[in-house]
């Protein structure tokens, strides 16, 4: 390929925080600086930042030392849609692309890296269709992103609920007790269907299954019966029963980013308690499985996504996002993937595994 | 003295869970049988097992290998009270304390080792006013017992709640948020007061200095006009306004161990999300705190705890609480600390070095 | 295929230690028992209790609450090979293969699922040859088993690791030292390339590419000209430099499971310090790597592996190795990957982006 | 008292590395700044800063984020004497006292901080004597400075080396062998006694009790033969057989803080594995134990002694060292506590707790 070679690129974090954003903003800038002597500049807080002209230089040096760290040195944040921008409340959206277009070209910046979920990357490619060359990273702690096995961030806060699951199974058993545990998943269970298997939890409720309030009270009176007095529940925030609609503890419709203290664990509590005669406890992490120094796993995984956006990027590869895919790196196009969601198959392995080894998932 | 040796005792556990429990069974034990040649028998569930007649014998190998291990093999009970027991719902509650006497006597065991809370005290003082010999040793994640400087499990409950600080505050400073964390402390603040501290919180809220949402907000308000566009606040789930009264998101009249999925952080995060027009979001650990393998200094302490009260029922005290004062071992009488409750002092040293490294206490 | 369906299997564990073994055990276990209404021995200590008949019935309770706990229930062995088996000292190796045989057909145990590395696997496969029903289940920390991307006990070894090499992190950084960690890793340098990623560590040092010491001194004097006074090195225990070999601190001639104090890190950190003239030490965290319990992916793993090793022999599958490969699960002769060993591509994906975020192989 | 306002203070961190070294800085400052309207300096890499002029302000956003990070943002150093300084190699150390004086009073420093273990203490003290006003915090992951009964760091290591024993529990239990672990401790064995018996380790070896090996390798043998085909033994880097002398791996004369890879725990390993028979392994953590994030505990501590010294400056305290002490803050005279160490007393009620839980000290 002809193509003139990339030397100047920005880089943002968009949407809901996740642990390894700094790893893939380090990988990227390092890439881009020291093996293609590229000059980098920093977005900050997402599409905000594009819009708003708040676009700095990002040297070496800024990035060293953030691998281990959660967050992100950029800031990100949730609602900046740039092709539907609400300056001021109650004045209708607006498309502001131009505007963040030209933020990048009076800088001469050729290439944007998007690091963020199905929103930030439903942006991304509409940028690109503008004729902005655009890389996607994929980023979600839910696991859901369509296109891609895996995400950073999904790893750790998989780590964060076990452990508090770990935490729970000594007290419930002490105790005689049914502990539910909730965890995020929008519209997904990956992480109550991981950190569930990982703990050994008894039930495990996420959206692709909806659930029947019977059976999971029957499951965990079964149990009481045979000498175990206690029960682990860990519930996706999305999981519902049959037939049934999901608990939303709180209306935040502006919100894509909502906390539900209560939500499913609570309402569930209460149903099971009545149902069982068994005392019910509920658990909501809520934002801790957001933060945090990344695991190992996810520090690698993150490196990996963030120096592969950047060769892509130098191989004249547009308009993608980076993906973990069949235990190896790849991409797909931003236009295949954009507004899709990836679910749990019903009969997945690791569900007839967790079946097999005694698990319900309520039905 | 010329005592006659004790040769057979029992131990049980009551109460809430609490981090270091089976070590403190496993020194008392390991002592009695290997270094006192007494034979030793456990409770199950506490009281409960007392009235219910369930104390079976407890040999080395029993108590081998729980050191490192949440929770308590004897299993406990929270609301067994034996000199007011209630026998069936709708009953009367009866005093059962004469039958549990009889279920010890039965088997010649001389002396009951108690370990709990203050619930679990005045039952045991009560016992030893009947002329069983009772030795108690502390327990609560509160760290609230009247006559001890330090309880087990405390430093156990305040690392879980700093390790999830610590993770609010990558999150938080990424997203410019306010956290607010609520932690257990029923009637004191002493976990909020310690994993504040040692998280850097901004705000601390304890029941023992009734806070001003005005003065949160403005000190919220201060940091985000200072460029800080995020605050992490931790409070006790008994912390409450001045003047107001303390939340209690669903009254649980019945249970002396009542979780709270809301409480104080869900209402303080809607009441500052208005005062401040920051977003605030609100994460309770709730039974989390309870759980988990203790801490290295949890796991001492509860060893020395256990191998104290066995020394001193040797050398003939009885009806005492084992406790950490000062630095040293110790004991106290329970008459004198039955029923009391151990709080933060408003002026203390620690309420002093926190404000001077910059906290506020919503004053 | 009108086979027999099996009813009665007997598990082993051999080989080093490696967090997931428990893990597996209960997959196996509980799906035999309550899926397929098999029933289930354990034989103790590797291919030891099988020459010795120690063949214990494995109940469902037997296997329940270890799925956290770190090594395993069964016990395992290094050295025991039945088909050159040393009986005692000074007399010649025997096949006690046929005993072993003959151990297993009086129970009337139809099959074998062997968890374990190369070693056991050999092994395994010999015993397929005389006819028996053999499973292969790979375990290794070193994650060099061929035919499989990914072995449990890897991660949490590299998890391990990465958490001493954070900690090094700060102690160099204040003191201006250069920090060798040596991991695990016989023949193969996986452990230090993640761990070293992961922890972004200044040099990787890996058997798979030989390093010259000149190359690692320049290295380190570079960036401390560069006013960055520290330097954190990982070099898996068989790292060698070009043209020279490996460093063994200590001829264990006969054990396949050496631990070295010192080997690599001690060695290199005298040469380092005269060629460079800056302070460097060496630290070997040594079976501490192979401890534990399992993090969460390692549980998720090796409950997934252990249950489609059963799910094969149930479909009729024999003489296999179940396998993770290109993100998921499957299986393999034993005979096709018996005696080989998967190493590190010197230029693989992990590998550049390594280099590319300024690590330094020592070439 | 008349005495003038101090308005201008410097603080150092001397000798090796210990968690919680920046929450004291940051205390020390936040104080100073913010509640006295101080002037702080930081001086660089302990008293070598102090000779070379090295002295720099430090602000309040220098010390902000950084309670939870392991290290020192000031640098430290081991060597540097100021009252017997090595210009030099080859040369007579020198007296750069009077310079390091003049490099504080030029700027008009009224006050010096000294955060360090007994050497720095040493020098501190002399500073004193030559009219400097000063106050010391005392500094140790050993746990022996004389005069404290706690200091910050010491807890940190103790989780460390305990995490680790707890992790050789595992391997050592599944693989029937002996497992020795040395810990730091260069005059006393509070890290091994305390580690030790938060792990249930079978033998703790301190320089305050001399083993003898007969009695170790007994204690071993006995285990074995009840069934217990494992134990884990921890010891103190200066543990020493009774009558022997300690093991010291290479003599390193000129450093204060000489790394043993090897040691007590290899020379153990070999002498064991020939009295028992019984395969044993040596491991040893080295400066993992010195870095990583200080636990809350330390935290808290740190920060308390921190804000204690500049209380007590402020109150007109001189040449004192900060000091927990019976359970609270205090300070003792810098000439009551210089040049003596604080062991291990060997009938300590924590060595009569390990002993009645069935803990040896190999006597």
């Amino acid at each position: 390929m002809a193509k003139k070679k990339i030397k100047r690129i920005a880089v943002l974090t968009g949407g809901g925080d996740c642990p390894g954003l700094n790893a893939v903003i380090r990988a990227v800038a390092k890439t881009a600086i020291a093996k293609y002597q590229m000059k980098v500049w920093g977005v900050a807080d997402g599409y905000e930042g594009l819009i708003e002209d708040h676009i700095e230089p990002l040297s070496y040096d800024d990035v060293s030392g953030i691998l281990t760290v959660g967050g992100t040195i950029l800031g990100s944040s949730n609602k900046a849609n740039p092709f539907s921008y609400l300056v001021s409340p109650g004045t209708r959206p607006r498309d502001l692309s131009d505007q963040c277009l030209e933020n990048l070209r009076k800088r001469e910046i050729e290439a944007l890296i998007c690091i963020g979920g199905d929103g930030t990357m439903v942006s991304a490619a509409a940028f690109a269709k503008k004729g902005l060359v655009v890389m996607g990273v994929p980023k979600t702690i839910d696991n859901d992103i369509y296109g891609t096995d895996m995400t950073f961030g999904f790893h750790t806060a998989v780590n964060t609920a076990t452990e508090a699951l770990d935490k729970l199974h000594t007290t419930a058993s002490s105790h005689h007790r049914v502990m539910i545990m909730e965890v995020m998943g929008r519209y997904a269970g990956w992480i109550a269907l991981h950190a569930g298997v990982a703990s050994g939890s008894d039930v495990i409720l996420i959206p692709e299954i909806p659930y029947e309030l019977d059976c999971v009270a029957a499951y965990v009176k079964k149990r009481s019966q045979k000498g175990r007095r206690y029960s682990i529940i860990v519930a996706a925030e999305s999981a519902a029963p049959r037939g049934g609609k999901m608990v939303v503890h709180k209306e935040v419709a502006d919100s894509p980013d909502p906390i539900r203290l209560g939500g499913i664990a609570e309402v569930l509590a209460d149903e099971l308690s009545e149902a069982t005669g068994i005392s019910c406890r509920g658990v909501n992490l809520g934002h801790v499985q957001r933060g945090g120094s990344p695991t190992p796993f996810d520090r690698v995984l993150a490196t990996q996504l963030g120096h592969h956006a950047l060769e892509l990027l130098v191989r004249g590869v547009n308009n993608h996002l980076v993906v973990w895919k069949d235990g190896r790196l790849g991409s797909t196009p931003l236009s295949r993937i954009a507004g899709k969601i990836k679910t749990v198959p019903k009969n997945s392995e690791l569900v007839r595994a967790a079946k097999a080894v005694g698990t319900s998932f309520g039905v």
